[in-house]
């Protein structure tokens, strides 16, 4: 297999000027770093596998330039391969799927941003004729890059972390192919599932989200602000536990101010609120907190771009340093 | 590897007069239609792997009674074992992740719905000392087994179809294992998170949940019709997607109409509803439908206790069989 190299392509998405050449390098963190200005964000921890949320978010935020998609579907002549979008889950080889992992073994070319392709293990990629990665951000561009590999006749795969479903390319993938004259059935787009950030950083904390449930991303680059802040009323509101995407970068630090402020004026105080640091990484770090602690932790070290947060309801209580939201047994049985 | 029974206790919890006592048939119907009064039911496929929330429903509704938790920590004089709560994904083998795998591999008693335990590979349970599987209804004698099990000593893995923390038992684990008096320290409490069936309806449908979205169950069982009402309300009036799980059961047929009736109220008509009937079953059934359609359909054979619906916001459109909520990329980028 070889790998080829977007980088230029990437670098003009995110405004970078130093981005690496060397995205063969298992050390991914001079790219993301450097090519993004987020400094701290590593795409493919972030929100516990949440796919490519943060990095759009990260990039957009500070360079809105636009990327011109080009190719259309009549300059392609040859019979479309397939397209299909998988979701890794949780970041390491053991939270894939066998459904991914097949997938991923049956695809000619894999697509991806580079902390992702390094996620997956060689012996699920050795068979693929290509892999094309580039470094965080320029996800239009690489989502295009996928369609026309599909378009030109080969079995594309193209992998975020997480649930393709989740702040993620599935949606993506169709608008451009859709835009590009194509359709979904000609390259038999299939969407293979993955377990979602709000899945694996919930395991990690015990039972927090076992009722109804709320997933709200504060990066405001797709979604206007005051829309996120309606969300976050209406959520706070009523009896639902919250999954927050997305808390904090440097150019947004507001939104998450914002937020614990909408949480704190429905909710105790006293609210367990778990949160997730670098799930999967290094430095990883689960800490169950108070709500009302939230708003000071905003500046520590515990609340990045690879943060997720987890509000409870009223209800949810910390036992053994475990989260529990109980479903409502207690009222019908006797234990 | 041994199969034990449990239709006795299974029975008076369901208030079944034909529980099946053949739980070691791969031919599960019976059980699950006799069982519980939930003519088509099938836990496993309801929800698309929503785990055990349909069961809880059909039972709850049609029987109150209360189920005693018996022995408590003081009973057990051995070391205390392992619990692991598994997700198993949407039902089909290729839909586990490794790690379920190796959990359910390590386990020396596995614990779980029967429809659950036939869809565990007999290479991943032939290792197990024992496998306790009981017909549908029963969640809270099961669990209790499992953990009564753990505190006996074994290390036991209790498995269920999606996520643990998605309508299913990782809490009530964590409640029956503190009313005996134990930790989850003590027995190292884990959860090895699944695919909800969100997430793999989801992907059937195409990319219908790509942005902010709700979970919200129409069962009345353990969370009042009037505070689903409500959040249904909150939801609808806001741009979130909506998965509603358990839309509709003989017992509360209202609750779908309600439902129905809320949604209608707060968006338009013609908002695309994507509805995975008996997902990963012979009858799957995935159809994309308007939401004025929704109500006439609640008596057809594609609403029932196996069905799962997703539910567009007004950006929500549908392209070649596929839903697609647009993430706002349109908005930044020209494609």
């Amino acid at each position: 297999m070889s790998r080829s190299d977007d980088t230029e392509q990437t670098a003009s998405t995110c405004g970078a000027s130093e981005a690496s050449t060397d995205t063969t390098s298992t050390e991914t963190s001079t790219d993301t770093g450097s090519g993004c200005g987020a400094s701290t964000a590593d795409e493919s921890a972030s929100a516990c596998g949440a796919s490519s949320s943060s990095s759009e978010s990260g990039c957009g935020a500070s360079d809105d330039s636009e990327e011109e998609v080009g190719a259309t579907v009549e300059d392609f002549d040859a019979d479309p391969g397939r397209l299909v979008a998988v979701g890794l889950g949780p970041g390491q080889p053991e939270g894939m799927t066998r459904r991914a992992t097949t997938a991923l073994s049956e695809a000619e070319h894999i697509v991806g941003y580079t902390t992702y392709i390094d996620l997956i293990p060689d012996a699920v990629t050795e068979d693929a004729e290509d892999i094309y990665q580039t470094p965080m951000c320029g996800e239009v561009s690489r989502t295009e890059e996928a369609i026309d590999r599909a378009l030109a006749g080969n079995d594309v795969a193209i992998v975020g972390s997480g649930d393709p479903n989740v702040y993620a390319l599935a949606g993506l993938a169709l608008e451009i192919l859709e835009s590009k004259g194509g359709t979904a059935s000609a390259v038999d787009f299939e969407v293979v599932p993955g377990v979602p950030a709000a899945q694996s950083c919930a395991a990690r904390l015990g039972a927090p989200l076992v009722n109804d449930t709320v997933s709200i991303s504060l990066s405001d680059h797709l979604t206007p602000m005051p829309a996120i802040e309606s969300r976050l009323h209406a959520a706070a509101k009523e009896g639902f536990t919250l999954t927050i995407y997305n808390p904090w970068s440097r150019k947004r630090r507001e939104n998450y101010q914002k937020c614990c402020e909408i949480l704190l004026e429905h909710r105790d105080p006293e609210t367990p609120v778990g949160i997730v640091h670098g799930a999967g990484r290094e430095d990883e770090q689960t800490e169950i907190v108070d709500l009302g602690d939230l708003p000071e932790l905003g500046e520590s070290d515990l609340i990045d771009m690879t943060t997720t947060l987890l509000v409870g309801t009223d209800e949810t209580y910390v036992w053994d340093d475990r989260m529990v939201t109980p479903r409502g047994y207690e009222t019908k049985y006797d234990y």
